[in-house]
């Protein structure tokens, strides 16, 4: 998918959201448990209540791998119900020397179908650039994580740059924006008018609006691009809204709430 | 297992090898590819030839998840296999937000019974603190790595200290030298004198010797400590060796080359 669908996309939904699969066996309704796979029955109905109000899923495969062999294959499932016009995200962090990482390219965008996959980039270029070299696919590098942790090491300063600058700068030497996203937090809003100067028309993945405390609106102000430019993720705020037998509906109801105030960013 | 229990294995079996299985289709003799499940046929063979000449075995995700559903069979088959007393490492580089990473290391501690994982550290120290919450498990944590793409960020300078020692000394102070390793690439072996003076204690996961280039010797003069502290790892330079029908003894007599150098560091 080229960055032209994707802003197609969101201007047909008016819609940039999104919607996180964080599938938890310990938070999703109890009735579903007695299915035979409880995370793709989850999914299901968590997709078909929010396909026409997102342009993306992102599936986060810890919560998958967490399950073993039965995980993996719900998040084959999962994948694959996904309808083919909505971006899909491995979030997966992937990165490793290069044979390695090519190794993981694969196995995300070859021997599974997802359109991206979210590296990161401690390791420099020979662990992103296999990502890159799939034709109409994407790695969605870290740049600035949501997170607390995020202080540690990312604001890290030399010669008046920050480490997150200078990865922003460098990994978008490797690739171009039919290829590359960069993972901005929500919760960093402030930067991003800067991170705007350095990138201004990549697609950014932003996590962190909802539970994580992030604001749409400082999002859209200092984040949004003549393509638009953003995908803002949302996950336990909306799958898990509900948590009795209309939790679909529920996450429905959230996911349109979401959907609704971006519409009025995008006018 | 503890580092004492790592180290009275070194001692016994005059070995700090650790053999990486980056198994690979591709790579593996061809008369493997009609068994049932042609990966753990390879490591299997690899392991009974091997078990007595290593005391560690490092399992690289990314060849199983490129397989798939049957790579992950795989790889859950090729852990049971390995000898108890042999230390396993899940070299699977993850790392995310604080309850994702709980969920990874759910995956390789607990669903998985792998005894370490490999982590990257960008995400900072909620990414990390997760997987050493578990008794009896180790983080393996990327400090300076063996690749090109070390020279990146690794080692951009702030205040007259290279992110890579920034990570090092503060990711040591989140764990202590019974559930916390680091990656230190063979291929720098001449910093492996300054990061001793970091973290004298510490076990450190070497990859690099063999087919990328790094020097055995160097490595044990610069990062051997008194309880050893060091699990060299190396991969294709010995699972590859041969390609026929005796495969498994060409990767024995490698391995054993390996091993008698390192006996001649030990005594």
């Amino acid at each position: 998918m080229d960055s032209n669908t994707i802003k197609n996309n969101i201007l047909a939904k008016k819609s940039f959201l999104c919607i996180g699969l964080d599938t938890d066996l310990t938070k999703i309704p109890s009735h579903l448990l007695a299915d035979e796979d409880p995370m793709f029955a989850f999914n299901k109905a968590i997709i078909d209540a929010t396909k026409d109000l997102c342009v993306s899923y992102k599936i986060n495969t810890a919560f998958y791998e967490a399950q073993g062999l039965k995980g993996w294959q719900s998040m084959i499932k999962t994948l694959a119900y996904i309808p083919k016009d909505i971006f899909t995200i491995a979030d997966a962090k992937r990165g490793d020397i290069g044979n390695t990482s090519t190794q993981y390219a694969k196995a995300f965008f070859e021997t599974m179908d997802f359109d991206s996959i979210t590296v990161a980039p401690y390791m420099g270029a020979d662990s992103v650039q296999p990502f890159l070299a799939f034709d109409g696919k994407w790695a969605i590098v870290l740049g600035l994580t949501s997170n607390e942790g995020a202080y540690d090491f990312q604001y890290t300063s030399s010669e008046g740059e920050k480490l997150f600058e200078k990865v922003i700068k460098k990994v978008a030497s490797w690739g171009h924006e039919d290829n590359l996203m960069f993972v901005i937090g929500a919760t960093k809003a402030a930067q991003l008018k800067d991170i705007r100067t350095m990138i201004p028309n990549h697609f950014l993945l932003i996590p962190g609006v909802g539970t994580q405390g992030g604001s749409l609106q400082e999002v859209c102000i200092n984040g949004m691009n003549d393509r638009i430019g953003l995908l803002v993720n949302v996950s336990r705020q909306i799958i898990y809204a509900g948590n009795e037998s209309d939790f679909a509906q529920k996450a429905r109801e959230e996911a349109s709430q979401i959907q609704q105030e971006m519409s009025t960013y995008l006018s």
